[in-house]
């Protein structure tokens, strides 16, 4: 498959999502104006993304939301199950851990680590919090694809070089930093905070 | 003051919430290196983007850490405080109004809006859901700073033109859809299913 652009990515998620919320209306085929309108881009744009994955629609017609929302979950990899570790034993990963949405599509929690001693070996559920000592040899025998990065930003460099050679290679980044990885390990970054930063320094910084 | 790129801001976010670790380890200074290295970029665009707001630190010392961390404070406007609207009176804004965090940097959480019947006029601790068709008037009167939009993505474009009418200038946004605002107006995006999506897909799409 060629090389498909983040922002390709972004625009397949919103998509879906409107495909979504269309279904549970019970409504049957929408137009690329009205997946454009929701998704922020145009019509054009609507069809050359879809034209990545196949033919799609018909002319006058429009998509079929059944069968495009369907297509849409297969291409973002969502009728999948994936084996997801928490690394740092804190309020995030315990809130991921108990979010019957993270489950509900398919990322299963299967372990979590921490470095502190007085978090090793507390229960969490039906998990208990291990030592990322442990983590490369664990994940020789589980194979994790996913890694939860919800550390303190000074020690998340080095647990995510622990990521990195333990082969997992996809990243959810909870730590308020920028991670450095190898070209082939995608990481999403999700981080409240700055996004506030950013609008209390756009509200600070008005020309007016 | 100069037009700033949303990825400098972001980076300086990064280096307050180290300057913030390291603080807090009681260490005094700290080198465009070791921010740099946190930041997953280069000493010398610390040095760049730092200069954009005056002269700090000291060649051969590094930068004091208490007085740059006060400096960025400022920079991001993080002393103030600032009024938010919650518009959605679902999961995602009852989260935010009771979480302290919110609070605690300046965002304070003064009214929620919603067009459900069923919701309005429910009691939200402090505060009552009001109806969003009365956003623009409270607002006249309140001078929301910040809106929090948590709607459904399919009411998402209606809801952002009324925030828009009502004047507000930054948006916290929390539907799966990408927002089209005048370009006075700011807007950063919090979804972590995208970014689940994100890599569900390249974990599907990999090319071994």
């Amino acid at each position: 498959m060629k090389r498909i652009a983040e922002s390709t990515v972004r625009r397949l998620s919103l998509y879906l999502s409107f495909l979504e919320g269309i279904e549970r209306q019970g409504l049957k085929t929408v137009s690329s104006d009205e997946l454009a309108r929701l998704g922020g881009t145009t019509s054009a744009q609507v069809r050359k993304d879809l034209s990545l994955f196949g033919s799609f629609g018909k002319r006058g017609l429009g998509y079929f939301v059944p069968e495009l929302s369907e297509k849409l979950r297969e291409i973002l990899g969502l009728g999948k199950q994936w084996r997801v570790c928490i690394i740092g034993a804190g309020k995030i990963g315990a809130a991921l851990a108990r979010y019957r949405g993270f489950a509900e599509r398919g990322f299963n929690v299967t372990a979590v680590y921490d470095s502190d001693e007085a978090k090793i070996g507390k229960r969490w559920e039906t998990l208990t919090v291990r030592p990322i000592s442990e983590l490369e040899k664990d994940a020789a025998k589980q194979g994790f694809d996913i890694a939860v990065v919800a550390t303190p930003a000074e020690n998340t460099p080095a647990v995510v070089k622990q990521v990195v050679r333990a082969g997992i290679k996809a990243i959810l980044n909870f730590a308020p930093v920028q991670l450095s990885v190898p070209s082939d390990v995608t990481v999403r970054n999700v981080n409240m905070a700055m996004e506030l930063e950013g609008l209390s320094f756009a509200l600070s910084n008005r020309s007016e």
